[in-house]
């Protein structure tokens, strides 16, 4: 990798939004097991996605001013939006919950959440060893078979709800709410593919 | 900002843009409001959206023909995808109320009808000030209020029609409909963040 | 165009991209005219989505490792995305029909299917002509023009399908395959879109 004059920070900013998306991923998991304290929990949800906004508009505004990056500044553009795009998709999810008045608790719904934890928690790790660039083409390759899995469960998920709920209302909310936690994964699949970028162009 | 030869014209095809976008927001918002010559409105609002198309296909190809552009030239590309798509929102919200033959009146697309007159404003008057780059930043500041209350009206509104609405059908009509508006505020809210990016750039 | 060397084979490994969506639409229109056989079917088209993908995976790691390339960078990864994202839509398309079992002919699933095949082939024959560049504004004209005729297709089975079903929730599952086969559509044009800027700038 490219040396970086340290004050530019972006290696640093990046490890914060992640860290942010691992909290988040945490609360909405918490919350899809659980299913109690759901306004609290949306709310608390909330707040993190609005900290991870601030993050990303501080990480285009430095972009912006910033002459020499760590790496091209297509790719510093396009990692913080899709990381942004996880995280403002774990608070839809949430919200959703509260907005539908979801309250019966989904097996399927938590196998989500839960594969979205191991996307942020890989997703931080990657970031995290991004600098140095050694392993993160394999916490890459590991995200996107954290996609497909995703895409395995909400695909049954799915069509398991097509055969169980008559409620034509319900299966709405619920559809929504699957293919809601499957978007998530899918932009963190989006966040694999732009680091795998970088290191490739890098090495 | 960079000097510019006049003749690049870019300035200037994207305040007639905007232009277009004000005058489509006001007839949708009239159509939301009235709900009356559904069909004579909605193909109003087409023929809007078609002069919108060719600015935009205009802005491209001077765009791919021109060596010296008078901001980056990845920033107008964005910036008038951005601009087209709202326009597309707009020209789909219409659309879909002739498809779905939906003939009550709303007041929460009214609503959102009124946000979006009130974005279209506000990107005219930005992008008309993009030259001299004095105030961008401020109209930017509101667009991205605007999309803040876009989306709680939206939110509430959906929360409301799963209340109310018993009808699947119905529901699944006006939810799309009212997602549609919400996404026309939305894609605002992506010109609002590209026009930072040009004053950023230039500051 | 600018000359390019040999190897970079991104000209030959877009037209084998090309000519697995024509292979995965026709299977496609097959699956929609015949409706038999629909897992394997299915299966097929995911087949030819991998390969698809494989490709894709290939373009875009030449891309990173390549110093000059035969057209702008940022337009050969938009060039790749957008034909991967056709590829997707007919494999979901495909899956869809199966995850929600869907068994019964529908007259306008099969026009959309067969718009489609018609964008593949004319995508196969511009991508194919792109390096000497001839005629590839005409074909790109002419998936403009099909993309039309798949707007038109689709709102108004769309529209007959809010008469005609009293089922909600087999109007959900139509609505929604409908909705996919016109996305495939509209990615077609994506790829129009890019095609014709390439040639701009290379005129």
């Amino acid at each position: 990798m490219r040396l970086i004059p340290r004050e530019e920070r972006f290696f640093e900013l990046f490890v914060d939004l992640a860290a942010v998306i691992q909290s988040a991923s945490r609360a909405l998991l918490e919350m899809l097991d659980k299913m109690d304290d759901l306004d609290a929990r949306a709310t608390n949800i909330r707040d993190l996605e609005h900290r991870g906004d601030n993050l990303t508009h501080d990480i285009k505004t430095r972009l912006n001013k910033t002459f020499i990056t760590p790496f091209d500044r297509e790719d510093i553009h396009a990692l913080s939006s899709h990381m942004d795009d996880v995280l403002d998709n774990i608070e839809v999810a949430a919200n959703k919950i509260v907005l539908y008045k979801i309250v019966t608790r989904s097996p399927r719904a938590v196998e989500l959440g839960q594969i979205i934890v191991r996307c942020a928690d890989r997703m931080h790790t990657a970031v995290g060893e991004l600098e140095k660039g050694d392993h993160v083409v394999e916490h890459c390759i590991e995200l996107n078979r954290l996609e497909n899995d995703g895409d395995r469960v909400s695909r049954s998920a799915i069509a398991e709800l097509f055969e169980t709920e008559s409620d034509p209302i319900a299966l709405i909310k619920w559809k929504e709410l699957l293919e809601v936690l499957e978007g998530a994964i899918d932009r963190c699949e989006d966040v694999a593919n732009t680091l795998e970028t970088v290191v490739i162009k890098n090495a």
